[in-house]
């Protein structure tokens, strides 16, 4: 269980509360505010706070004096150019600030994203929790042989049932001699300093952070990991975190969605070739000097 | 004047408004909220929104479950520790954003801190208003002799009027040809491309812009400007953003005050100089290697 | 004339000068330093110096040991699908230190780019020089009727001499009141402080810079300042630039050139759109849920 | 060992190439390229590659025309007049690329400087070696009882032998189980996808990268992570960089050394006790409103 009684019991009680303010309010995030969504087998997100919504964006795009007093129309119109022609600056007015539980190695990928602010627990002060992500069986799979950074087949039942009892197994083993290097001497333990017994603990363990980010940069963050090709154990927090933003600025994720997340890039060579074929040519990928990969990519784009 | 009555009944009106909220609020800063502070003739500061508090910056240094249910005590300590030591990624989770309203040559040096988000006024698109920084007499000081980028005496009486004149009357001129070329021909005008007409317009006009900053990089961004060898120009906006900040988070502003705003920072050689001289030793700049420069500051910082 | 007699002089001798480096040399690049390209009347771009080459790009990548063995092929295919998948940091290896000298207003749209290195010339502490753009006859447009920030049509003969008439004498009558009020009190000055006179010229003076950028923030700026909806005055700027990286990393620039520069961003709908006409039905930008802005902008795209 | 035969003829076979570059040479730097200093057990720092040296620091700071014609004194005077005056830019304008190989617990504290180019060797595409940091015996100190994130007295050496027992069993365990679950069927493994897979591996398995920063903020680094509070694993790396930067740019590191590795940073409040002490007053903490903990960090600072 990610969450205990008593952290629920607080994060209930934060969530009674409230308070007057002449700020900006975006009524679709208040109801997420502070609820923890689960991830994973231990993991969750949770809104802390966040600034601005989708008339915040436009009023920055204006510089206006006001809250944004054009028609709701106008506001949607402009969001959707501005997310076209990449003016991102009106999207870094919004800014959130997220709490984050999530095994070790995802923290890795997800901290090369440098445009944010992160405070993270410290186990060189704190002592981790025996918490591992251990996968379900389903999301067990085999080397991809076509994209060596990706997964393919499922295992076999035998083969999932081993991985399992050695992530199990080792997972343990490494906690308890985490805890025997951390303990008193007064209780047999070693009394070892936290930031050297910590090196014991493999990459599935959990830890959290406090995590900023501004609109655009959370959009560019979330384009990458959001996509089918990201690693299912982080893609599962950006999807997560794909509804908190459809809730908060549904303008903007609109857009974001038809604009990146959907859609798709072409390159010059594409452009010509789509244009030929839309004049009912026959064109191969010599023909606008495209390589095998290239032209598959392409392929698959239009369909 | 830097507000029409449009303006101020625009800004009372949002003022006037407030909605429920169940994020942190400050109360310090909720009566600054949307009121334009003065700053200079037509310039002005006024603060557009806000994100996080005192409590917020210990809640994310103890990556806590709570909104920061540690005594109140604790919470100051521990802000003046973070502050003491560099741990800058706690101030990060606050965050403002500002309306900004500023001469050209302030928002040239303002923009060279480049850890914010920024939306100007955009000429380009825009036609910018006849309002032109004219420095009080009071202000207008003669190039100093010892320092090559600061002001030293006051100028005459004389001077003073020949330098306002000469700033007044080339304001008043260029503005005058701006608005001829951006005319359209039906008035007689040129109706100029306006990202052209505006290249005619000096340094002293006024622009304005949403920045948004996090507090650690905006505590950056004060010490440096509200400091006494910053030009005044830029200081007063500084000094009336420290005020801003002061009401808050006044255990962050009263740490950044005694530690950075105040306080010193001493060389290896002058903290050995310095330890000379508590024990009663006499020590010159030869002893410790100090430039005659080095020395000098060094005594300024001693008294 | 951008260069003096004198600078030519120490550019020549810089350039006339080698040593020995074991560092990775780019033989395209090494052609181009400390030449000054000119742009505009009185500016210049020049490289002072460079970090990488295209192999540069793949090692990183490959985070192998050597210069990068790989066939030369390879190295291409690698780069070509680095930029196709964002993958942006190994491009981020590679760095590049421009000498910039341009027009005040386009050094403001420029330092909006905040990933980057700036150093710029300080009036503050120094005089600037009597160097104003005025532009060439055929770059005077009119305001765009359909953009508003782009130009429409040209000026008339009449029109374009008016606007050089008032961009020239108030140039002129600027830097003159400048000179008067920096100059000495014993020559007939007032001797005012420099970073209050400074305020008196126009958006046209020339001020100069060093820049340096990684690469991948380089194609950033390029893409959007190299594109034919950015301001003339600083599309020369970024022109010349892409020279210079075509030289320098010749596969890094050609991927760029194909996926970025030239190519196009679909929409979700777009996409839609685009495999409903390949399969020969009728689309309409209703079928799709487009705008007409955004149908027009598609069928620009499909020509 | 971290470099194998086939490696160090590699590293030999770059460091016998060289070519002729206009670009400025920093020959104390040369020396230095491509060789791995060895760091910790398995551990190293090579520079790959670099841009600058001590005079480009003041090329940008005089935005001149030259390599830096000034005389050598000069050059000195004014890089420690920036240092001390934290005019950060000119330093910005020297650049560093580094190979290292480190423990993962290193890296997680290292990617927390966000101002830096990193790629990482991926444990998605590629197998991690069996390579783990296991602490020599003198490195192995009980929790610190006064500092929560240090540490204090050494272990017994009947505790360092169970500890050092502890990580070498379950780092060998890990390694084998890894291995298994990477393994391909055919020779009796599971074949399972390697992103999966790497998250059995604990904290001080060995990953390397590329690592390219600029010299104000390798600086930066350099302060927080060469201090003596910084984790030992992590300040011999800092350490080994400092003596490569002192052969690169020697003004600017003896400045950083006098004003920030050694030095002091006093708040108002220690300043007030300093001169009132100097002038041979009583002062105790209260009567400058200083706390137990800012007294003492105060009394080590005067010795």
């Amino acid at each position: 269980m990610p969450i205990t009684p008593e952290q629920q019991a607080d994060i209930d009680d934060q969530r009674a509360q409230s308070a007057s303010t002449r700020r900006v309010v975006a009524p679709g995030m208040e109801q997420h505010l502070y609820t923890a969504h689960q991830v994973l087998d231990h993991g969750f997100v949770r809104v802390i706070d966040y600034m601005g919504d989708d008339a915040a964006i436009t009023q920055a795009a204006r510089v206006s004096y006001g809250k944004g007093t054009k028609a709701v129309q106008n506001d949607e119109g402009l969001i959707r150019y501005l997310m076209r022609h990449w003016h991102s600056t009106p999207f870094e007015m919004c800014e959130i600030k997220l709490h984050v539980k999530l095994p070790v190695f995802v923290a890795r990928q997800w901290i090369r994203h440098r445009t944010a602010n992160v405070n993270e627990y410290s186990a060189r002060y704190s002592i981790l929790d025996r918490e591992f992500y251990i996968p379900a069986t389903e999301h067990l799979n085999k080397q991809s042989v076509i994209n060596n950074q990706g997964r393919g087949d499922a295992l076999s039942e035998a083969d999932s049932h081993r991985v399992l009892e050695i992530l199990k197994a080792d997972s343990a083993r490494a906690y308890d001699n985490y805890e025997t290097m951390i303990e008193d001497d007064a209780n047999g333990g070693i009394a070892l300093a936290r930031e050297l017994a910590r090196m014991n603990l493999p990459a599935n363990i959990y830890t959290q952070w406090y995590w900023k980010v501004d609109l655009h940069n959370l959009f560019h963050f979330l384009r990458l990991r959001a996509d089918a090709h990201a690693q299912y154990e982080i893609r599962v927090y950006a999807d997560e975190i794909c509804k908190l933003v459809a809730d908060w600025v549904p303008y903007a994720y609109k857009a974001f969605e038809d604009y990146r997340l959907g859609g798709a890039q072409l390159s010059q060579p594409a452009v010509d070739a789509l244009r030929k074929m839309l004049k009912g040519e026959e064109v191969t990928a010599e023909d606008v000097g495209m390589s095998a990969r290239e032209w598959r990519e392409f392929m698959e784009v239009i369909g």
